[in-house]
């Protein structure tokens, strides 16, 4: 048996009852002769306590202290469940993100991870403990000062110390079974997906999917290290993401892995943009200058009467206000004639690495949404993915409909046929 | 002007806005042209409910994990005020204990300062920051584990890095202004002192007083460091420790500092010992085997009758139990008849230096008591303190007796006198 990297969100350790729950399941993991390193989160609220108090004392709290305020959240979890866990009679130690040698950039709030050095993890496990390892959090390289790794931080802290200690499998434990083919809270029928591959998950969790989030699977297949997402309150067996699916287990990769939807963008349209060279250039590096990252992006064909043209594009919407600013201080540069901001769209992706061999999917896609009478107002593709953006709110109906014409729904025997007839 | 250390304890900083009163002295300190160094204790109640939350995922908490929980409440607290410090338009960086370089060694939840290497908190003085420390904690010698100081642990914290920062001025804030002359819920009339000795507070300290800690005291005195203790809530001077009253202030040494009282001890007596040599050494040392530390030793004159004596010692409430089970252990190979447990006594002491020209203290000490109607069960002297065992109910009773007979009440004027007259 070898090492397994066990990873608990806040949810599965808000409370003391969590936390011993949590602590047998781990050592029914070290029974089974595995050796055990337990990533945790803070306790269920912790954090944002820790971030109102910081609001309270004052209103832009600055980024060193508030790394090491937010820290203080899995210290406090990570100890009390060694605690749990030395009480069922097993050896356990826990480490911060320091001592654990999650190494990262100064960047306070949402550092990168530069290096892993886990030798006082090693030690641990070589003496027959335990080791619990503070998520989301680690140490500067240059100053030595403590750090946080940003939204869903400890995942990605599960993920590097996986591929550091050369893990057998990094286990995300959660609230929810794994990754659906859609969210169940919009799709009723939503399957959980048994396996998926890195790309397809990667491509799932840039639309909209919240179970993982890009970085940490963008780490995981770099160093090429199975995650299995799975409930942390049921013995079941959750998704699992890897390269292939596992020997033992007799998963063929679907055609389609899944509908995402995201409804956390807004449109920006640049209407009148003189049709020439460099005009795409000066509105995109005003953007980039801005450190706004932008999703989807269209250019309208260009109308010859007045040789002007309009550029839309899609952001997060809490960028919303700080990229129509940089855009109208450059608007004598630049050359346009207005705005427009909407806030009200949402975006449907299908995802699914058939696409490349199946190129009927493209076109079922577009009947499905006709067909359910949501109009389209941008396309954007990969290879193994098609988004588009309707209205908001069309958007739930949209997820369904393409469930369903994708033959995804659990007990559904309608699925479509597709393949090399081009419909 | 030179460098203070700031201490705040939990009370200082309970909330939101304890902590903004507190920034807003520091920075006063910094815009008075002095480098500034804060130790902070955890907020109010946070280290009660840490340990609430321990017990309940654990009976018996494992001293290296409960020491990594505890640490999180001085993260919270220094974090948030050198936030609010920065809010205040002024540079402010925090530093956990094994940052700011309090070695310790590696007895968990009591760990003592083997060494204090302040590098950091140099650097960030010299660039014009206002360092805050966590209080109460270190980091190992030998494991680099998160280590406690244990009950006051912030004081010695605060004394230790003024030692090793070579600071004017150790000033612990607290929320009483200062030392009294008595406990003055106990005495109404009790006075604050402006200075007393490193010697007669560490008297003090020993006999029951709890606005600084015995080993606080020792420390400052070994590296003559002055002890300022002041409220956080006012403006006002507090009481002056140290080596000599500062020269610009003229303050005489009381012949009398105070009187502290105890209730914390209990009495142990053993009935029946053997009276020859060899037989005490062998009771104090069973309970020197159970790590106890006793108070007070009294050994009554052997009845010439049956060739046997009783020994009575004092000892923390505590540790009675622990104290009486290896005593009964020992029983037969020491040789008693009997133990007799007694927890409803109380120690007054009378303080100062002034004692050893001034012959007439030890019997003015006594007829206050006899005067009260007070008997005295067990005497112990040292060269500037007198100590006596009373019952529990007449301790009050007692202080205040005495603190009138030696006219330290704040508008007194029957003050006895004593000198050299044997009275």
């Amino acid at each position: 048996m070898g090492l397994v990297v066990q990873k608990y969100g806040g949810s599965s350790v808000a409370d003391a009852e969590g936390i011993k729950r949590v602590a047998k399941r781990i050592v029914d993991a070290k029974k089974n002769g595995h050796q055990v390193v337990v990533v945790v989160s803070a306790m269920g609220d912790t954090t944002d306590e820790l971030i109102d108090l910081a609001e309270q004392v004052s209103p832009i709290p600055a980024g060193r202290e508030f790394d090491m305020l937010l820290t203080a959240g899995e210290r406090i979890s990570m100890a009390l469940l060694a605690m749990a866990i030395k009480n069922l009679g097993h050896e356990a130690q826990s480490f911060t993100g320091s001592q654990a040698g999650v190494i990262t950039d100064s960047v306070h709030n949402k550092a990168r991870i530069i290096d892993v050095t886990p030798g006082r993890i090693r030690t641990a496990l070589d003496e027959g403990n335990i080791a619990i390892v503070a998520g989301f959090q680690g140490v500067s390289q240059d100053k030595k000062d403590i750090t946080t790794l940003g939204r869903g931080g400890s995942d990605t802290t599960a993920v590097a110390l996986a591929a550091a200690l050369d893990a057998e499998v990094c286990e995300i434990y959660t609230d929810v079974d794994g990754v659906f083919t859609a969210d169940p809270r919009v799709v009723k029928k939503a399957r959980k997906i048994d396996w998926i591959s890195f790309e397809d998950m990667l491509e799932l969790a840039s639309s909209g999917s919240k179970v993982l989030l890009h970085r940490c699977v963008e780490y995981a297949r770099r160093y090429n290290i199975p995650i299995h997402v799975r409930s942390s309150f049921s013995g079941l067996q959750g998704t699992w993401v890897s390269n292939e699916p596992r020997g033992d287990r007799k998963v063929e990769q679907a055609i389609i892995s899944g509908v995402a939807h995201d409804t956390s963008e807004a449109k920006i349209t640049v209407v009148g943009v003189p049709d020439k060279p460099g005009e795409a250039a000066a509105i995109f590096r005003t953007i980039a200058d801005a450190e706004i990252n932008i999703d989807m992006v269209v250019q309208n064909v260009s109308a010859a009467s007045t040789g002007l043209t309009d550029i839309s594009f899609t952001l997060p919407k809490t960028e919303g206000r700080k990229a129509i600013d940089a855009l109208e201080k450059q608007k004598g540069a630049i050359g346009f004639e207005s705005l427009r901001y909407d806030d009200q769209i949402g975006k449907i992706s299908l995802v699914g690495a058939g696409m490349k061999t199946n190129p009927g999917v493209t076109a079922s896609f577009f009947e499905a949404l006709s067909d359910a009478g949501v109009n389209i107002e941008l396309i954007s593709t990969s290879e193994i993915r098609i988004s588009v953006v309707t209205r908001a709110d069309d958007v739930n109906e949209a997820v369904r409909a393409v469930h369903t014409a994708f033959g995804l729904d659990s007990e559904s025997a309608e699925a479509v046929v597709y393949g090399g007839t081009g419909r």
